[in-house]
């Protein structure tokens, strides 16, 4: 038994916690025996004092330990997930675990739904009629063992300690902490009985990580917690000045994902799935990066990734041929020609949540049909009158004159091309 | 309307608050409106970012107004109390108020209970049978137009909202934050309609401010808040290595205060008692602190002082010639000879605590009988088998060999006689 407060004042005062202190807190919090009060005031105190990798590593044990932790051990060895820090149009998760499980990883997937401006896995996966995204933990192993894939939503028995704490750290402004941030994406991932981890954190104004010192910061310290844990991690910076694809929205993105597994695409899209699916061949079958990621553009290529992608759909009850189809488009033209220099990802977002895509608060119904299709990336011309995105209606009809115009303000048009900068900023582990 | 969470987020990355920020978050947290776990956070955040003098002022005005404040004006100038940090054996209000009302200052004096190893005023007080802490407004105000002083507890009525921060400063590790002590003494105090405020900032190993240096921010930070609300502050930072007087309890505590106001008693006492009493008459009359001081000084020997004592204690209903004796006496004896060099106020006062005179919980009972009496102050000498200290026992008969042996372990006797050092370290202010 330690005393709550006292350790409250050690963290305060810049010492480290043990770890028989760290569990007994976690402990406390997710019995309720643990006021909120005075865990926000430890949170505030970690915000300013920092824990160390030990801290953090034994901070995620302890809260992956408050729920069901998976054994998938008899599925064999490389098994093998990715995280991403949330972007806008970033449906990467869709055709890399099926590309990665056609290279031979075996990919326990556990997704999030969208808030904010921000879409997610879950919600996409939800526009293809019939998918199940609940399925019980028999289901999940039975479709992993026959397709080395399975993307399912979170539940209640993942990481509750976690799920607390990140709703009271959401309304105490304590949520900005690298090592509570690396230790609730740790808890719920390792969770899932996984052997390596690969992580996407995106960098930019509209990223969650807004400098590249931030993101490095986060990428080292969660492969040396990962390390603390005998988990290898790997983690790639990704420049976000601009959504993923050309699609953002729901059924669109499903659309865009299954052409990525056709071997078409954008390019961007398959950059990353390519590099983020080499790493995780490389972490599953030990083979050098470049080898990996060679084997994931050949299943992008040779139809053996879109063959799981099928199966997995299939599996968990999905029909792919039956999407939903929006009602209408509506093209957002250029009001000066030039180069497109920046797209606000933020805003884009922000605007497909209006549209429905997307929601505000979490009991906010989603329109699968509507999203937006960005015609011009940067570092493409148009003209005026052209196309810079179109806006695809669902039930709702057509969006209102303000809406259209604040996402043609979401383009940035100037005299220059630009740099081209590259997507894939650095790796880390 | 503000977002409490950007309020918070805002402190955390060392930004000012607003006035109308700062008062919107006391009045919702003291409308309990704003959960604790916001109010911790932001404690927290406090503790690490600040408040500037004018974010304390504001915060302490918003926090006296949650409750009632009193006007005394109708009562005429020089109102002015007197507050302590807290010490061992720290009866200096019962002398120094009807001292300054003998020297015309106006004193509405609302005290505390002990907690912890510090005795409280308002326990001393209730050792004498009948005495009425808890006077209604119009009492008090009736007391303090026909005597000039008057001693009462808290009440439920003035500044709510600190008592309500305290405790949860209390359990979420945020008490030792210098703005947030400066803010919780204020608002009580400015609720007494007072005009001037001195100061006692005790400065020791076992004080609340452990060095010089805290305690001089305190005292600042007192000063410039009192500035910023138009009331004179002036603080003393005097030293705590040894209980004040000889007495620690209760009853003993009136009867060497009473000795004090007859022109004896000990020397700390009593130059205490002069030097915070002369800062009292210096602020309420326009005098120079030399001249307080020679009043107050006078007060003591020419019976005025011990005459407004009594018609306080008559006025509050108490009968200070039945005051409770104790049962027996116990003598703590010396093991080796030589000179007391120090004394642990703290152990003194926490064996106090266990005699019965004190409380570890708000709702433990005290007997106010017993208590210890210092035989060898700091500096005196000492042989074998001679006392150091005596203990006064009460109901429960003679102590434990456990807590005789704590009590005189509490005395650090050495060869030397060390050098005499100053009771009264700096004035600020």
């Amino acid at each position: 038994m330690f005393s709550i407060v006292e350790l409250i004042g050690k963290k305060r005062d810049g010492e480290r916690l043990t770890d028989e202190e760290i569990r007994f807190i976690i402990d406390e919090f997710a019995k309720d025996r643990m006021p909120a009060y005075q865990m926000s005031a430890l949170a505030m105190a970690v915000f300013f004092r920092g824990l160390d990798d030990r801290e953090t590593a034994t901070w995620t044990d302890a809260m992956l330990r408050s729920g069901r932790v998976l054994d998938l051990s008899d599925l064999g060895a490389g098994r093998v997930d990715k995280h991403s820090t949330g972007g806008v149009g970033d449906k990467i998760s869709l055709p890399l675990a099926p590309a990665a499980a056609a290279c031979g990883v075996i990919v326990p997937m556990v997704a999030g739904r969208g808030l904010g401006h921000t879409g997610g896995t879950i919600d996409k996966l939800e526009a293809i009629p019939g998918y199940d995204v609940a399925l019980t933990v028999d289901r999940f192993r039975a479709v992993l063992a026959d397709v080395g894939c399975s993307i399912i939503g979170q539940t209640e028995e993942i990481a509750p300690a976690d799920k607390r704490l990140y709703a009271l750290r959401d309304v105490t402004a304590t949520v900005e902490s690298i090592p509570l941030i690396c230790a609730s994406i740790m808890s719920k991932k390792l969770a899932e009985g996984i052997e390596g981890l690969v992580l996407d954190v995106k960098v930019g104004p509209g990223a969650f990580m807004k400098t590249l010192d931030d993101a490095r910061e986060l990428a080292a310290r969660m492969v040396a917690v990962g390390r603390e844990m005998g988990t290898r991690v790997v983690a790639f910076l990704t420049r976000m000045d601009e959504p993923l694809g050309r699609m953002v929205g729901n059924a669109c993105e499903i659309e865009e994902s299954v052409d990525v597994l056709s071997g078409r695409g954008p390019a961007d899209v398959i950059e990353l799935t390519e590099v983020l699916g080499g790493a995780m061949v490389e972490l599953a079958k030990g083979v050098s990066f470049e080898e990996g990621r060679a084997r994931i553009a050949a299943s992008l290529k040779d139809g053996t990734a879109l063959a799981r992608w099928n199966r997995m759909v299939i599996a968990q009850g999905g029909d792919g041929s039956r999407l939903p189809k929006h009602s209408g488009e509506v093209a957002i033209v250029a009001t000066r020609a030039g180069f497109v220099q920046q797209i606000d990802g933020r805003e884009v977002g922000l605007v497909a949540v209006q549209l429905g895509a997307g929601r505000a608060r979490r009991e906010d119904p989603i329109d699968p049909a509507v999203g937006i299709r960005i015609e011009r990336k940067v570092g493409e011309q148009v003209a005026v009158g052209e196309a810079l995105a179109t806006i695809l209606t669902g039930a709702s009809g057509v969006p209102s004159a303000e809406l259209m115009a604040r996402l043609g303000a979401a383009f940035g048009v100037g005299d220059e091309a630009g740099p081209v900068r590259p997507l894939i900023l650095e790796r880390v582990g």
